[in-house]
């Protein structure tokens, strides 16, 4: 079972895929939702009790966020740092093992093109794991980086995966 | 009760200070340290359940970080957040009132000039709580932080904090 998340102070994606050599199947996805007015703390505090729950549902082995980040400026990087750090301490807690891989590989191992717009990474996503809608982008993104590891992890030297 | 977190990914400097009118105590104070080949989750786990222990152990209502963080890049920026939200989430969940104060203000609150030097801190601090020695460096930042909000509390309008 793997954890995907895309860890942001409003908007947090996850996903939770069961996969076997045959086929990936998405046993949850959505978005850790944090309204604009709420305390940075208050968010922190949602994001890592939300992940602690999805653990105990779902009890993955193995979580995977993006490894090279986007931020605008040095507030920004920080902000998003807080956000990943209560998701990713509570997932290291828990003692997952935890696993980085770039956007760019994502989207090509997604799409096939490294620079593939977010709407083709969500129709994908969709496609291949038989969903009814297209998922939000947050949770696309969380499912993405789910199955590009299942993959990953289905053909060793496929990609190579750094352990956090 | 107050609690002063300096976080960092290697070493979190923390504080826990009893303080009334009269005069301040350090209950205890010293840093979460996490060596440099330690993985950053293993960090980061270690940092969240060391600030747990610390509020089993002490109860505090209020918890000050850095309000201006610096740092050099992206990179250090994102992996200080990670280190702050480890520690914050927890705070968080714990229901504790998080308060930020610009390092400028710390140093002109404890030795009464912006700018101050890190050693002149540790002296100020080591002086004002009559501590045997001078604190470690992270630890006299924690502990500078929790300072300076237990005076700017005892004197409001003093100082403006800003609630996370």
């Amino acid at each position: 079972m793997i954890l995907g998340l895309d860890p942001s102070l409003r908007g947090t994606g996850y996903a939770v895929l069961r996969s076997d050599r045959a086929r990936a199947v998405a046993l949850t996805h959505g978005t850790i939702a944090c309204p604009a007015n709420w305390p940075r703390t208050r968010c922190l505090a949602h994001i890592a009790r939300t992940v602690r729950r999805l653990l105990r549902q779902h009890r993955p082995a193995v979580c995977v966020v993006e490894g090279l980040f986007y931020a605008q400026n040095l507030k920004t990087a920080l902000i998003l740092g807080e956000a990943r750090g209560a998701a990713l301490a509570v997932v290291a807690e828990a003692g997952l093992e935890v696993y980085e891989i770039a956007p760019r590989k994502v989207k090509q191992a997604i799409v096939g093109y490294g620079a593939a717009r977010k709407e083709a990474v969500g129709r994908m996503v969709q496609r291949l794991l038989g969903l009814r809608d297209v998922p939000e982008p947050d949770a696309a993104d969380a499912l993405a980086l789910a199955l590009a590891h299942a993959q990953a992890a289905g053909h060793p030297g496929l990609a190579a995966l750094k352990s956090l």
